[in-house]
């Protein structure tokens, strides 16, 4: 039986460190993170139907979004400030009571961009919640996930498969 | 049948705005916000039964939400810059799985510290996830929701109640 | 004939200084500032009229002006950090090539917001600026100037009174 | 009769991306922007030839130009990172009432200068008028622009060129 | 025989707090902190006798002391964010081998401004050994203390009284 | 006897500039800094002995270094932005009132990470002092120093050597 790779943050004593990862190569690295804005029931199709400019919320979220994962390392403590190639951020809307964020990130780098992806969709997701909570109490922001990573020493890595 | 009130966060013709707020007293202000951190099976366990030092992990991870916190209003587009009197973040092991976090957020303000409080809470969940990623793919961030709230014009509200 | 004022920002030396606020009262101070971003000949018209969804533009650019009035502090030394009540960026039309942008702030206390205002409408053109200037050259940002302000000892004051 | 290029910082729906910078070489990029502060009539003079000592607006206008310049990916919502290798800021008289500021950036990079030099033109402008307003009102910042830049695949660029 | 106070900064368990302030009085809350920056043997004359303006090290050293200050907040984790009215960072040769800095800082609070002030001479002192360091190695920032405090509810205090 | 080198961070007028490094080669860098916190006689023990558990301080004081050290180039004003590799901060009783914090860091930059191990162990060191000034009056930190330096054009350095 294997035993698990060890917490990288940490040393020996348990102190948090940055790992260091200048003896690594720099490849290009992509992340693909994913985070849901659940609604109460009835609340989205209102907010999607009447009145509201398409793309009013999204707009603003999707700016938090990218600015937020360009500001990963001051957010995540032990994380490698990346300057990153390409931030995106989407959305979609899934069953009737779901927003779906989508948050790519990309960097030639010595290390993956992995939190920079969950970083812009989990910010992407509580601005539309800041911006709707106004209108309905109990907007939960969950599953925030890494749904695909390539780049690294690993390889590429897909969720599920 | 009533209608949902508007977004305050769009003006008339769907443009974003900070709400004005200048108008309301200040008056104490709080929020507990939770999230959870979901590990996939047996993962948790082995991280707190064996080798690493108590807090280690959840030690970086209160800093980093303490400090996301006091940043609210520069990653939430929308929101008023607020200065907190306090900021709490808390973890307790729910079931095997899962990590729990809470952030409590308090300040005399004329808004409130919804959002403060469930920054807080989000990053310090990520921060955890970092921390943890080289040991376990998978590990998702789940369920950040507001608690509790007091303080505002519309009276306390609790989740459920 | 009168002196001028001094300079507030420096001391009798010339050494710059925050100039001392403790002993001013809160009062609502507000303020509106203008830039214009002048565009070559037909560029504007394009952007408006043709295949640019509306607002995509400038609705970037009224998040970024939004988020750099509220960090203003950070950016203008001797400034002193004020927690606004609220911050507006609106874009109009002028002539044929001229988008004007207006930044208002508003806050409750010892000092004035007009750097929250010039700096918000700075940078709200200049993110205007960033995102046309792949479609032509020559683009300029100008006439970055207060138009009003209430609040302070001085009394109202508006440009051109 | 040419199209003009088309919004890279928009995709075909209108939303707002970061342009994809990472296949695009590593050069040596440069610019220069430029910035005016526009003076009532004998106020320039004044700040110049009685007592101010030499340096003392500038010094402190310098210093925040070049922070900003080192900032701009936090305050232009779409732009990349950089790693800048130089950021110079000067000040020159130009007629009686105006102080010309002008920012030269330069970075080893996959994407121009060109807004880092504008913004930190821009906020060293702002830095001059926000210390010297206390003196006169009506104070502008104007004629923003940028001067000349090279290193991209579009060659050199030199206004009025 | 007298048990030392808690650390404030900690709960029972040893967990990292930010002590909750919400229940203080909102009173006139002064500091003075000091750092002093050590050159070797001569290195200091030749800075201020040979060739160097007056102000030019100092005046970059005293933006760089004041802006630190007033981001106190997101450098020591746990302090609260407090709107300071006033920052002065000031210089003093001692004796001829000693720059010596001071900061002070003020706000009306409901916590002290000892921290601001300690990191705004902190930062001024490393500014000034970052702007020498070509010229000599060996420089030291050290003794930086308290000088003194006002305003609190334990009254006012002074190093050495 | 040779001329000491000039102040590179100021022109042949005084005036501040950052150095340009775009000519220098990219290079492993590293820096160890130190800086001492100096208690008043008996604190450290109690600290050290009674009811505080182990890291409760440093833990956060730890983390405290590390992200100051990722900003540095926000703090002082004319260094570059390095994307470190590493940084590491430990803490070490060295006599009985002193806690000796170190800070190391890395990049591969065209420049060197002097400021960043510097700036680590200063901010680590005031973490410290804020987590116990309510337990003692009259704490400092003193001694920041470089320890040692690699791979510049200078070659190595060791303070002592």
């Amino acid at each position: 039986m294997t035993e698990p790779p060890p917490l990288s943050h940490l040393d020996a004593e348990g102190n948090a460190r940055m790992v260091d990862v200048s003896a690594k190569p720099v490849t290009r690295r992509e992340a693909i993170a994913r985070a849901r804005v659940i609604f109460p029931e009835g609340v989205l199709a209102r907010i999607l139907d009447e009145g509201v400019p398409k793309g009013s919320v999204t707009g603003v979220a999707r700016i938090a979004g990218i600015a937020a994962a360009k500001r990963t390392a001051e957010l995540i403590p032990l994380t490698h400030l990346l300057p990153l190639s390409e931030v995106r951020v989407d959305f979609r809307v899934g069953d009737p009571s779901t927003l779906e964020v989508t948050c790519g990130a990309r960097a030639e780098a010595r290390t993956g961009v992995e939190m920079e992806a969950l970083v812009g969709a989990a910010v992407a997701a509580l601005t539309v919640y800041d911006m709707c909570k106004a209108m309905a109490r109990g907007i939960r922001v969950t599953e925030i996930a890494l749904l695909e990573k390539t780049g690294g020493s690993g390889g590429p890595w897909r969720a599920g498969a």
